[in-house]
């Protein structure tokens, strides 16, 4: 509660506490900052939102996010190398991205499969990734979905549905994290890493 | 790290990473939610800080941010009771406020007394805040600074030098915080609740 008619004040606020890992108190804290620094983040931030919200879309083959119709790496020719990542979502697609590491495709799920949530393998694109596979010249398929429950269970899922004998299909190495202490991990991971033990 | 050229997206992520509270990682995560909520979310936070850049600036008289020259607390008559609360910053003045309880003017000093930040008397406006009191009609200034240090400097040079017959000085009480254990409290807090405890 803050004086009765700083209505916009307050409206800011409010939008500003939607965001996750902002609650009211670093909300309130936030609009200050940005108050106080008008001309270097409010103002700036405020035409950021609003080219975003203009020119930001999602692109129609993969599912990730750019400036048109076709997304940045769905139009670069260098990148149609026969390799399609499937991830659950946009920032896992960031995250293979700044690993620098993966030079294919990717086709973004926009979910896992999840009977708690009622996420059925129609709601994930399914079809539109076997089109893909038809259709673009691929011969292998990398499973990168989170090592959790529901994404292991999307994984094996597509896995069976994408079975044939044009195509590989590929996921993820599981082990020990880089900078990673044993004496940290889990045992699920310690031993994962133990059965996919290589020659050294 | 993203694909090369959604310099829109990586130019609003690394301004949400200037506000208080957010980190890469989060602005992100924000970021994405943003996009993902462009018509419940987006453009409404694009539109809301248009309107807070535009409309709000600082109170001439107290220091507090509005919509109009003299906020909202310094243009209502109600509240010329005579009471002058000297707080440091914006969300304190806030703070305040959400108590309920204080039905008087603020001063908001926009800092504290600090050496090692070199902020000296002539920073906080103590000249500003003697004129209103010689041209107002205070009676009672109550200190509500910072249980800090420096809040506590500032609050001792304050007392000092706005000292004569005309004025009441008070400062906010010190003790046990409401729902506080004694177990938790550090010994200072405890000290203090001892040496200022009431009949009952």
């Amino acid at each position: 509660m803050k004086p009765a008619d700083d209505n916009e004040i307050e409206r800011l606020i409010s939008l500003m506490a939607k965001l996750p890992g902002l609650g009211p108190r670093s909300a309130r804290r936030a609009v200050l900052h940005l108050i106080r620094k008008k001309s270097v983040l409010l103002n700036p931030l405020s035409d950021a939102l609003k080219n975003v919200a203009t020119n930001v879309r999602e692109c129609i083959n993969c599912g990730n996010i750019g400036a048109a119709e076709l997304c940045e790496i769905c139009s670069d020719e260098k990148r149609n190398n026969g390799q399609i990542c499937i991830v659950e979502g946009i920032a896992d697609l960031w995250a293979m991205e700044r690993s620098r590491r993966f030079k294919g495709q990717y086709h973004v799920l926009g979910g896992v499969l999840s009977a708690l949530d009622g996420v059925g393998p129609e709601d994930l694109g399914i079809k539109k990734l076997k089109y893909r596979l038809n259709t673009e010249n691929i011969n292998e398929v990398i499973l990168a979905l989170n090592s959790t429950i529901d994404g292991q269970t999307t994984a094996h899922y597509i896995a069976d549905e994408l079975h044939n004998d044009q195509i590989q299909i590929t996921s993820l190495a599981q082990g020990v994290p880089i900078g990673g202490e044993l004496d940290y991990l889990d045992d699920g991971t310690i031993s994962a890493a133990l059965n996919a033990r290589k020659l050294f």
